[in-house]
């Protein structure tokens, strides 16, 4: 086969799978103001303020409170040219390019006040949001809401519920949090047993509103276990007690039942739970916004096995933030039915790695169980780009290891490719059949 | 160069390395059965019933005393529709198809009986495992031994003896263990000495049946190091007065001390001592036969550095389970004499992974030291499959690493490729010289 | 694209990046001896002397106070036969060839003694290093030098100091060094803080004869941390009585302390500090001289927030030993102003693990941010093969991932290549602007 003919079986591939709509299994969107609205809206990504930081832009330059919205706009502007070569500089110039009709290879002082007009102009449409998902093929989108999301205004099948239980899980001490969780589920949490009525309370106020997944991020340090009864009523009770004063033995063993007993729930009410492993928050407290956390990779999924033995008729959708885990999970997904292997997470979602961890896992675990990717984005423009990079990355996968290697046909490999894009997030995430 | 010349360079380099036989320096064949005699004996494959099962068939649905041999088969092939991805699915059609004369891309309810009539008939043929492994190109395939294995009855020359020690090493204290060691010893181990004697004799019995290697699984855990002769005596009574329930620490210092034990009778016989390193055993116990087993990469073979040091006669095999540790075995390889990377091990046995951690060996460890590729079968059908993965993997190495890369001639590509497919195994495990 | 484009595509992106000059931003090479002599200083560069003796050669056979040169040269050529598929033995013919004008593939006991005739002569004249430097597109080059190197009789711009404080921070304790430090900064380190400005003392001097960084390399379990002053005090008077005879707690509580005070000495002197981070020393004391060290990937740059965060005004390029770290190194240089990816290092330093290195940290990390690669020779003819495998190999991710993935000209990759082979060492290095 000639190089080009390679090029156009992966433009044909990829000219298949794009004509697909599915859903996005996992976004921070606030549906109540789901896109930009300004080109600040969308060089305000934490990707753009952390890399050009990163690049050397102090902080104070580019957030804060006394800096006005185009002063800001044109520090990040100017320091993007340190990141042309980055794929989150792809990203931007995906979507103006392809979203705003803006020419040009890069921002610049001249021309971005162009694009930021551009912006403004096609955002105030109220149809935007609607085109713009549509463009991207995407028919609805998981939400990240915490326990006290009013889930209220807003399409709940177009934007899909999702219970972050983070706050809960680890932040149960933070003042207000338990005044918080007493409010939204009625439940005043004396003891143990009421604070677990009241998380279920909470999970079933979302599964009513249509929520499809429960989901968390966890640090690299944490360890899934069942905790004695007599233990978490200690642990509660000196965490009701001392709130962040209280012992870190305490609040560990809080977190580890609270974490045990969503397990639990979402057992008890077919929900998948979303685990996000391996982050460690607030590496670098002088980054920007949403730019301060990092990874460690000093874990191992055997760590998970009592969880993942406990919740049999649990799906647990695990993505892990350190590439050389991937194997693990690879492996994990190969053996345990409850776990699958989800998206390309945050450090991990550059094209290099996405390329490398899709390959193992495509080779070895189910293809039922392959959920391919998740936006993980606050505006809905960003869907565009990202779900694009990940579909080129998958056709040249099913074309070079499928195709060419193995002798697949094509549709064989759309129809491959449609079960990691399509058909099984929406199987997973919307049916309550555990297999 | 067009892509077709290079699909042809590829071809040519494949079709120089096919003409070539080898030894198949690790198995779990059945030397008095060793190939299949129905389909449900290939469908048995943990690979199958553990991906099946992976995939939301249950375990009681596929094993289990009251099952008959028909429904077992026809609910395994019915779960195979969600495994077509992977490459233990690659393995099966490939010897549907190039063993059996089997049509078709996938095994159906439709048409998996005809196959398993082929199967029946043509292994029925006396001639059949010869042809298996003449057509496969394997010309000696080793075994994995208990220690009490009587090696009767089959030529050792063929199906090569090889001493697995796991059970004596970390079975001590389990029930009937030591009554059958001193029953094959012929030494009742009283003490320390006398159990050392005792694995000597095991040993010797063993090198006068021809064995090549001894060979042994590693917990991600495990520290080797010389343990002093008056704990290893104490550990010793302990385990052999209270079994299993010795205390943890006793049964540690006593696996620590035969392992150790058991590399020095390989220093004093030149006995090739595999260490297959990094599996976690029994982490899914609802997993089926075979299918509970995984990976924990949390070690560094810098643990192992005084073992490599203490026996610098032994040449140690090694394989690694977790895909991250393949850089530090190279490294190890490339500065230890007695540290050869042996084959793609299990969990790291698929193509990408082989393709990558082939890529790290090839250029850095020299040549007369990769031990390129072993089929840990248990049945020898799956000899063909699993070789012929290997080789076109190597096979695009050598073409593009060294005949595009690197200006090689192709004679001297198929040089080096039978290095690692015949050669070197034959040198390692068939001569007493250690270097 | 045909291939035969593709393979025009690299090679026209080599050619323009072959036509710059760059630094080499760190070596370990003698200014008073930069070159080789004889085939003997090539061949006794580590990397042959281990991987024969890897092979199987005995390390009696080829160093070792009573043995010539001849000798030591016909044995190493004798085991060159079994490492002719590394990357080590494609560089020392590359040299060979190209810096010699030797023909042959590979050494032979024949066809030595003429390489070695041709390397005599040629390097007798007085312009062979500036002949290969320029050769190599080389125009100055980093040292490697103990607090004590008197930095004199040569050109500093050329060969540029760069302070190792490896002996300084890690073996204050051994005898003799604490008299040198006296002796080179003109203090007698009495207590902690004579010592500190013993150090500060030694950095001036560096920095007076035109030193571009401090440089250090550090075991797998080195925690850097600030360390109590009392603590400091004891630490220091126990290794000052006792050399290192002193309890382990107190030398290491010193060394986190000495490292700690060698990054603030960096900060007030914009001095880059280079950190060569996994390095396991003395694993095989059988080995070869600078052939017993490994690696041991059990840590993460978690460890190193601490110091990152203290000091934002050090400018850290940062190794590591171990492939599983890059992608920390990759994520941490996304997000750490001060932390910069530098080379590919020693174990890592070959080409598929370079490409797939390389591949993570070009689409992530600003592109101001790259430090492309340094030669690590000790000979100044290394320099020549090794930047040209790095080019080759940065070369085809630009041609691969830039211009035929995302669309650039070949114009805008080059000028990518150019930032990390040429502009970012320049910069870094030579600007005292932190940022």
């Amino acid at each position: 086969m000639l190089v080009n003919e390679s090029a156009a079986l992966v433009a044909r591939i990829d000219g298949e799978l794009s004509r697909a709509t599915f859903v996005d299994p996992h976004s921070h969107i606030d549906p109540l103001a789901p896109s930009a609205r300004s080109l600040a809206d969308i060089l305000g990504y934490h990707y753009y303020t952390e890399l050009v930081h990163s690049a050397g832009v102090p902080r104070a330059d580019i957030e804060g409170p006394g800096l006005d919205e185009e002063t800001r706009v044109a520090r990040i502007v100017a320091g993007l040219s340190c990141l042309t070569n980055t794929i989150q500089h792809a990203w931007l110039m995906e979507i103006a390019r392809d979203l705003f009709g803006f020419h040009g290879d890069a921002l610049a002082p001249s021309n971005w006040p162009d694009l930021a007009e551009r912006v403004r102009e096609r955002t105030a449409d109220p149809r935007w949001t609607a085109s713009v998902l549509a463009k991207s093929g995407i028919e609805a989108v998981f939400l990240t809401n915490d326990f006290d999301d009013p889930l209220e205004g807003f399409d709940t099948t177009l934007w899909v519920p999702c219970l972050r239980v983070d706050e809960l899980v680890f932040h149960t001490g933070k003042p207000g949090v338990l005044e918080r969780l007493a409010r939204t589920s009625g439940i005043e949490a004396g003891d143990v047993s009421g604070l677990e009525r009241s998380v279920e309370a909470v999970a079933d106020r979302f599964v009513g509103r249509g929520a499809r997944a429960a989901a968390i991020s966890l640090p690299p340090d944490f360890r899934p276990r069942a905790v004695e009864r007599s233990d978490a009523t200690r642990a509660f009770a000196s965490v009701r007690r001392e709130g962040l004063a209280a012992p870190a033995a305490d609040r560990t063993t809080l977190s580890t039942h609270l974490f045990w007993t969503v397990a639990g729930i979402c057992q008890q009410r077919r929900l998948p739970f979303d685990l996000m492993i391996g982050v460690r928050r607030g590496v670098y407290p002088g980054g920007v916004h949403q730019g301060q956390d990092l990874l460690d990779g000093r874990l191992s999924l055997a760590d998970y096995a009592p969880l993942f033995n406990a919740f049999p008729g649990v799906r647990f959708p695990v993505s892990v933030l350190s590439r050389p885990l991937n194997h693990e999970l690879v492996s994990f997904a190969w053996i345990f039915p409850n776990v699958l292997p989800f998206g390309h997470w945050w450090y991990a979602n550059t094209p290099s790695t996405i390329q490398a961890d899709l390959e193992q896992r495509i080779e070895a675990v189910p293809r039922t169980k392959l959920l391919g990717y998740y936006s993980d984005m606050y505006k809905a423009e960003f869907g565009y780009p990202k779900f694009a990079m990940y579909r080129r990355t998958l056709c040249r996968v099913l074309a070079d290891r499928f195709v060419v290697e193995r002798g697949w046909t094509e549709e064989q490999a759309v129809d491959l490719g449609l079960d990691l894009l399509v058909r099984n997030p929406r199987r997973v995430f919307y049916s309550s059949d555990p297999s």
